[in-house]
């Protein structure tokens, strides 16, 4: 059994998940999800980008959609093709500042693209120029209090998930749950899913 | 509030994570953080590798290790340096039988580098290769009877986690809880691991 | 005009690549080149692999593959799909030894696709797992004499393109010659090429 | 030896890069070295950055001058670390209008950094936020008569480089001969190149 502050981490982070889950919005996962089968019906491309660690969470999310079967690209890489008018922009980026993601969410739109935010704050630069933004909670919002408390009583002194680490947990943990609800109303089974995993790598 | 698939499959990830944590081992975990410590005070150098979304977890762990000042590389990124006896190599493979990861491995082993396996296989080529397993609690021990309930009550047919969802997640947020112990062991603060994020992304 | 060691070295390398490009195999070449176009018209599909400045040219051939509308990917890219019986490999790697290059041929070759290498050494590991070899021409073989005489008459102690530079930009020229031969034989024109290349970048 | 539209690509692409070193400033060259150095010297860092077949071109310098020694950086990846005030940043851009590029160069330069331009146009956004652009030639002022002539003569409609290869493979040589002449002003011998190459990929 894992002790220490590693063990208090884990334990923050998931707490900090379930409540997160909470408090995001039911229509804004649905129009996600409306949005990407829509797209997949219609043989339009999903693209998806990020940078740091946000980036790592989008590209996770991409794998899972190739395992089902939907025609998705990462922004960046080696042979992803040029976007279309209609075809989706899933952009991670908790502050929704980052000049890069901003800079490819403007280029995507200008084109004629829609833009699917994943965010903290729908008031940023990303969250205004997309047309879906899914919210997920700051770590201000939720975890501050509980953070603060547990680390009085174990004596230290830093957060216990620094920097955008809630986000993005929250964010790979809930995009896993989007996938769930994909086989779901895809009907895809693991099975089928395993046979779109890559087999060399 | 999320409902839906996605909430069920969230809560499953969440409890799943909760429990793999009791049953990770303490001294396998402090094991890995005195050779990630040693390795920092010698000035040798920390290597990741894995493959797909495992890679990806991998990728997220050095990020922060950057961000606390550890001398850490990616293999196959372009300014990985060559490695050198006593540098780390960690791996990250829920099989334990990626054939890219093995080798990687395989080849750290024999220039006499310390090769630390995340792994939910210890038997597997990966895990007698390396000089420490850290074990990862795999699906099957902890999560099918609960999935098969949850399934059960609300119609699904395929597991609300599927393929190694629960590995990497539980890897990633293990990892992030790695990170807060070594913040307290070496008294790095948030601010401090701000000021060595990327500003440029 | 530029002068120095920069220029020698440029000299060097182009009077190199020139004289490469009458060593190299013209039924290799074709041979490539059919089998590519066959891949093409029974939809099946192409993977590219290569380590540091290899997995560069591999990469760059595989972009303009792209842009000609081939199903191309990069073995370890995040949207990579399993490889199937009679997908081509194209394996680059100058010594025909780089480890992983190797392990990711093999696995090919186990799973019945047809394996391309580009290569110095035909008689290499890699070599000896291809159903094709198109040699480019090392260094030694015809650039380390004129190196000699333009560093005695220059005062150069090292040669004008270390390590595995002429093989790399050989590649890479050579490379972009299949292209221009597919682009005739398929009929594509630079126009068609452009509305498939990356819009956002 | 080759034959067919790829030995007249190959021709044309060989014939382009003579040309153009001579069309290139020894000026802006040496400016470039001289830039590079006094990094070297005062322990600042290099990042490189490009998109497409020219982000392939920059990694594959930034590789050189990790084996060189150099303290280098490829925004983007996993480890890059936050730039600072007179750090350098290499741009590649044959168009200089790549727009995550040029938001990279305007944001190095907002930090303080320096900001190198490889670019065919030294008018363009890219050139215009840069502290020094060394200027590539483009295909319109060389290629386009010989490769007009090669064409009629072998019946091809298509340009024998299309896209952006002739700036590519011209800027690939030209930075491979900036390595050369590196080492000469540093002593680098190839042997330690050797040894800083990677030795796991």
């Amino acid at each position: 059994m894992v002790s220490g502050p590693t063990r208090d981490a884990v334990i923050q982070i998931v707490d900090y998940v379930s409540k997160a889950i909470e408090l995001i919005s039911d229509s804004e996962k649905d129009s996600m999800i409306d949005l990407l089968l829509n797209a997949r019906k219609e043989g339009r491309r999903i693209f998806v980008v990020g940078a740091g660690r946000s980036g790592l969470v989008a590209k996770a999310f991409a794998m899972r959609l190739t395992h089902m079967g939907f025609d998705v690209y990462v922004i960046g890489e080696t042979i992803t093709p040029p976007m279309r008018r209609d075809d989706i922009l899933l952009a991670v980026s908790g502050s929704g500042r980052t000049k890069t993601v901003v800079a490819v969410a403007e280029t995507a739109r200008s084109i004629g693209a829609r833009v699917v935010a994943i965010t903290t704050y729908p008031d940023s630069p990303l969250g205004r120029v997309s047309d879906l933004v899914v919210r997920i909670p700051g770590r201000t919002k939720l975890a501050v209090e509980e953070d603060y408390i547990v680390r009085q009583v174990r004596g230290l002194h830093e957060p216990l998930a620094p920097l955008g680490t809630l986000f993005e947990v929250t964010t790979m943990i809930f995009l896993d749950g989007i996938v769930v609800e994909l086989m779901h109303k895809l009907g895809i089974t693991e099975e089928e899913m395993k046979e779109k995993h890559a087999n060399i790598e």
